[in-house]
C-alpha cells in the first residue's frame, strides 16, 4: 500500500513509499485494531522533518512514514477489543510509552526519557498511508457526529493538555478562575485553545500579527473572543487597556513573544508555552523586572506538549462542546484539502508556501 | 517605649523613634494578643527599605517602624484568644488581608491586590521595638524547645511557603518525586530550603559562589547537602556531573542566576525563584533553546514571595524535624547578634557591610 | 403575574398565588437580570413540601412559591450585567450564599451553615411563576442548540457535582479511574449519571427494580448502559459477574439499597449518595463485615446535594457532549408536561400518581 | 538464628524456630540491607495470627515467623544503596509490591489485588528474629535522636496514612480545615492519630471506655486533647457541647462505634475509620436518617489501611515532632518490654491477657 515518507536528516526527500498492509494479528494478546486511513492532518512537525532537521526510521527501515494526525475507520478488530468496534470512526494517540513512571502511568506524555516513540515523528511510522494497525490502547473514538472534525482530534488533545495542565498546577492557589486569558497566536493550536477556554467561561483575547478582516479573526470572533492584531496594539498596550490577564497561552512559537508575554502577566497568573522553532536566536531579557515580578506576583511558567489518551478524549468532548455552544464555527479551521496520498508534493507545498492555509490535510479515502 | 525606624523615601533615614505601648484591647473584639518582643531579624528588606527604595509609613504617620521577623513572649490575651497564653513563645505574620478572594480564605500571602499591608514594611509599624499588639489570626505559638531558634521563623516560613507551592503544582504530574535538587544560594533562604529539602528525602546540592572551607558550606553539609562552588564548577558542568536536576530553588536574587538554572533543568522539573534584586539589568538569553526545552520536557517555573499562618506553623515543623535530623545545625545560620535597640546604628551596618553574616538579629530583650 | 404556591407546613396546600412583576432594578449596583419563565422542572422536593414535610416562605410572606428547576429567557439585564443578554437562554441555580468559608468562595452549595437559602425550598421563593428577578451571579447561559434540554439544567447540575466531588476526592488515590460503574435507581439522576460516566468512557451498569421493556431500560441503554433489574439479579449476584464495581451512584433514596451497596464495592473504590427520603427507618447492617471491608479495601463513601454555578456550566456541557455521543437520548427523559401554571393540580397529580413518569415538567410559556 | 513462628490457621502454635542467618546478597542488584533486629512491637494482628484467624506460611515453610513493626540497625549493605549505611537505625515497611498499577508506583498499601504479602502477617517471614535482609526501598532510616521511639514507627507509619488521606480526599472542598477532631479509641493508633492531629493544630478530643484518672488519658492530655470517657458522655452527649466535629478517626475496631460515630459529624465532615475486628456482627442502623445527613451535609467516610515509604518518613517526622511540641510524652506508650525471643510465651501472655500494656515490644537485641 502506499505511505508518504521522507529520508530523515535529507532535506526535502519527501516521496511515495510502499508498505505491505499490516494485519490486525501483528499486535499480539487480541489487542489489535486494523484502521482504514480516511484524512491525515499536517502541520510544522511534518514540515521540519521534511526539512531534515530532526527524525529518525524505525530500526530495519531507511525511510519513515509521516503524519501523526489520524482520522479513520475501523475495520477489524482482535477479540480482546471492546471499547471500539468496525465500523466506528477513530483517531490514535502519536507517542508509545517508554519506562519512566510516567509511562507505566499511561502518561508518556511527560515521560521523563531522552528518547520519544512517536508515530510519524520518531522509530515509528506514522498515518500517511493507506491503513495502520495500533494497540487498542492508543486507539480513541471519535463520535459519527464530530466525523467532519475528526482530523482535528491530534491538534485538539495537545491544546487540551495545555489547559488541563495549568489548571491543574494552579490549584495551589486553592480558588484560582482566570477571567481574562491572552492566546497568543491564532494558527490551529491558538484557535482551538480560544475555544477550549471560551468554554469554560473565560474573557479570551487571540493575538495575532494579522488586521482584521481576517479568517482567523472570523473564526476567534465566532468563538466569542476578542481578536487583536499585533499592527494595532502591543501586548502591553492591550493589557493597560483590559487589565493584567490571569492566564497566558502562548502558541506562536516565537520565542520573542513567549518572554514579552512574561511582562504582561496578572498577579497569580500563569503562562502556558505550547509552541517552539528549532531555532537558536538570543535576546535580551528584563530579567531583574522579569525576576521581581515573577516573585511578588507568584507567577507561573509551564511548557505542554503531547497529549495521552484521556487528552484525546476531552479534546474531542471539546469539539463536541464546541459544535453545540458554537455550531459550524470549528470546520472553518480546515482550510486545506489535498486530495490522495498521491499527491505528496501538493502537501508539502501547501505546508511550506500557503499563507492563508490554517490546516492542510490529505484525504486519503472516502468513509 | 523605643522602637527603630526610617523616614521612608529617605535614604539611611533610620533612627530611634518613640511610641507608646499598645494594650491588648487595641484590638476588637477580645481577640488582641500583647506580646513582649524578645528577637527580631533583619535583612535584605530592611536595608533596601533604609536605602530609601520602597516602603511607606502607616496613615497619620511619617516614620516606619522597621522589623518583620519577631519572636517574643506573651504577656496578655483578649478574652476570646485560645490558642496562645501568657508566657507562650510566639511569632507573628507579615501581611494583613485585603479584600481579594485570596485574602478572604486566609491566604494575603496570594493577594491579587496591588498594595500590600505589611508590617515593618508597607504601611503597617514592623517588629523592631519593645511590644506589639495584634489580632489572635495572626498570631503563631514557638514551642520551648525552638526558644534559641524562633527568630528564624519568618524566614523559614517563606521557604516553606515556596516548597509547598511547587509540590503543589508538581501535582499536575500525579506521581512527581525529585530526587535531585540544586538550590542557587546559600544565604539564610538557601541553607533553610536545603534543611527542607533533606527533611524530605531530597538529594541536595546547595550552590553559591564562595570557595570552601566555610561556614555556608559546613552548615549545607552538615544539613546532609553537597555544598558546590561556581568558582569551581558552573551549573551546567554540574549538570553533567549529577545528571539534570528534578528542582531548582533560586535564592539568590540575580537575574542573570535565576535564567541560567532554567537551561539545566531536568524533564518534568520545575524551578523556584524566592529571591529578588530592586535592580533593572537586562541580560541576552537563549530564548529559542530555553522555549524549546520547557515545551518539550514540560516543565515549570514558580514565582514565591511572603507565607501565611499555615506556613509558619510549618516552618517552625520544618525547624523542629531540623532539631532532630540535624541537632545543632541550624542555629548555626544565627552569626551575628546585635544588643538593644539602641544599637540601631551598629545593627545597620552589620546588614549592609558584614562579609560573613548570615543572620543579623536584635536582642531587644531577655526572656 | 401567576405562581404556584405552597403554605408550607400545610399538606397539601398547593395554589394559584399572584405576584407582582419584578424589576430588573430589585437587584442592587445593576446586577439585575430579569427571566421571563419557559419551562419548569418538579421534583420529589417539590411534593414533599407540599406534602407539608419542610420548606418555609420568605420573611413577610404566608406561602412559598415553588419550582425550583428553571428554564426561561432572559427579558432585560442590569448595566453591570455582561455575560447574559435579552434572548439568551437562561437557567438559575437554587440556593443563595450564607457566611461561612465555602459560601464566600461561591460554594454555598457545600455551605457549613446548617440553614439553607433556597429558591422555592426555603425562605426564597422559586421559578413556578411568570418572571423572575435574580444576581448575574446565579444565572447561568443555555446555548439555543440545548433549549430542549434546558429544564434538565438543574438535575444535570446536581449529578456533574456528585461526579466531580467523587472524582476530586479520588485523586488521594493519584491514578484512580474507574473501569466499571453502578447506578443504583434509574430516575432522572440515575439516567443523567449514566450519561456522565458513560461521557467519561466508564462501562456502567444502570440499576432499578422494574424489569424490561422499559423506558429507562431503553434510555439507559441508549447511552451505551447495561441495564439490569433487581428483579432478575442482586447487587451481590451482579458483582459476582462483572467483578467489583470501582466506583457506585446511589440515587433511589432507599436507604437499604444505600448500604446494601457498601457491600460489593471493589477495593479503593467509591460510593456516593446522591438521593434521601425523609423517613426514620433503620436497618440491621452487618457493620462488622463492612467496617473490615472498607478499612482492608481503602474505601470511601461521599454524600452529595446541590450544585453551583461551576456545576450548572459543567452540567450544560455534558447535555452538550450528550446530543453529540447519543443524540436526541436525553429529551426521552422529558417525559410528562403540563401545560401552564394553570395546571397545579395536575402537575401535583402526575407528580404523585404516574408510574410512568421520569420529568413532569410545567410549560409556563413559549419561547 | 532464633525466631518466633506460627503454624498459620493452628491456634496458639506460636514457637521458636530456626532459621539460616540471611545475607545481603540475597537481594539482587546489590540493593540488599542487611539489618541486626533490635526490637519488634505486636499487636492485635500478631495475636489473631496466633488465634489461627489467618495468615500463610511463605512458600516452602510450614511456619511464619511473626512480627511487623520492626527497629534495628544496619550491618551491611549491597554496593547499590545509597540512603543507609553501617550503623544507622532504621526500620522497614510492611507489604511488598503486587502488579497493580498502584504497586506500579510505589503504593502497594492501596493495591487493588486480592492477595497481599506481608512480613510477619502472609506469605513472608516477619522481624520477630535475629536478623533480616530486605530491599533498600523498603528500610527507612530513623534518626539516632528518636532511636527510642523507633519500634513506634509502624503503628505511626499507619495513623500518619489515615490523616493524609482524608486531607487529601478533603480537597475536594478546597478550603476545608478542620478545628474540631474526636479520636475513637485511645490505644496506640488513637494516641498516635491524637498526636498528629495536635500537631496539626486541631481541637482533639480522645474518646474511649476507661475513667480517668488512667495513662491513656494522661498521655492524650499530655498532647493537649482533652479525654473523654464514654462512662461519663455519650457522642452524641459530646457532639451537644462541642459542636459536632469537622473529623473523626474511629480506632475501636467496635462497628458499632463506628456506625454511631457517623451520626454526630459535622456538615463536610470526614470519618476514616482506622480498625477492623474480625467478627461477623450485624447492627440496627438508622439507616435513613445517616443517609439524609450524609447527603444533605456532604459527608464522608473512608477506610485506610497499612502504609508506604512515604507514609513511614512522615510518621518519623510526625514522631520528631512530637519530640519538640510534647518532649517525652510519645515513649510513655511503651508500656511493655518483654526481653529476648526466648520469651515468646510472655510476649503474647502480655498480648492477650494484659489491661494495662499499651504497647508490647520483644526487645531483641542491645543497640
Amino acid at each position: 500500500m502506499k505511505a508518504i515518507a521522507v529520508k530523515p536528516r535529507n532535506p526535502n526527500s519527501v516521496h511515495l513509499a510502499d508498505l505491505p498492509k499490516p494485519r490486525v494479528t501483528d499486535v499480539p494478546n487480541g489487542r489489535g485494531v486494523l484502521v482504514k486511513v480516511l484524512k491525515v492532518g499536517v502541520d510544522a512537525t511534518d514540515r521540519e522533518i521534511n526539512d531534515g532537521l530532526y527524525g529518525n526510521p524505525p530500526p530495519g527501515y531507511d525511510f519513515l512514514v509521516l503524519g501523526h494526525e489520524s482520522f479513520g475507520i475501523v475495520e477489524e478488530v482482535g477479540p480482546s477489543v471492546r471499547h471500539v468496534k468496525p465500523g466506528d470512526y477513530v483517531t490514535c494517540t502519536v507517542r508509545r510509552p517508554g519506562t519512566s513512571i510516567f509511562d507505566r502511568i499511561g502518561r508518556s506524555d511527560i515521560t521523563s526519557e531522552e528518547t520519544y516513540f512517536e508515530r510519524g515523528i520518531n522509530l515509528l511510522h506514522g498515518y500517511l498511508t493507506e491503513y495502520y494497525v495500533d494497540d487498542a490502547e492508543f486507539v480513541v473514538r471519535v463520535p459519527p457526529a464530530l466525523k467532519h472534525l475528526g482530523v482535528l482530534s491530534e491538534p485538539m488533545s495537545v491544546a487540551d493538555k495545555a489547559i488541563q495542565q495549568v489548571y491543574e498546577a494552579q490549584k495551589r492557589l486553592l480558588v484560582w478562575e482566570p477571567k481574562i486569558a491572552y492566546v497568543t497566536g491564532a494558527g490551529q493550536i491558538g484557535l482551538l485553545v480560544t475555544l477550549i477556554l471560551r468554554l469554560r467561561g473565560v474573557e479570551v483575547f487571540t493575538i495575532a500579527r494579522g488586521a482584521k478582516p481576517s479568517l482567523k479573526a472570523e473564526i476567534a470572533e465566532a468563538y466569542g473572543a476578542t481578536y487583536v492584531s499585533t499592527q494595532s496594539m502591543s501586548l502591553t498596550e492591550l493589557a493597560k487597556h483590559t487589565g493584567k490577564p490571569d492566564l497566558i497561552i502562548e502558541a506562536t512559537g516565537n520565542s520573542a513573544i513567549a518572554f514579552e508575554a512574561m511582562s504582561v502577566l496578572g498577579h497569580n497568573g500563569a503562562i502556558v508555552w505550547t509552541s517552539i522553532t528549532g531555532g537558536q536566536r538570543k535576546v535580551e531579557v528584563a530579567t531583574d523586572s522579569i525576576n521581581l515580578n515573577w516573585v511578588l506576583g507568584n507567577k507561573l511558567l509551564l511548557g505542554s506538549v503531547n497529549a495521552n489518551y484521556r487528552h484525546f478524549e476531552s479534546g474531542i468532548s471539546d469539539l463536541a462542546q464546541g459544535e453545540i455552544f458554537y455550531p459550524g464555527v470549528t470546520q472553518r479551521i480546515l482550510t486545506t484539502p489535498v486530495n490522495g496520498l498521491d499527491n505528496y508534493q501538493e502537501m508539502m507545498r501547501q505546508l511550506v508556501d500557503s499563507k492563508e492555509a490554517l490546516k492542510v490535510y490529505v484525504n486519503v479515502a472516502e468513509g
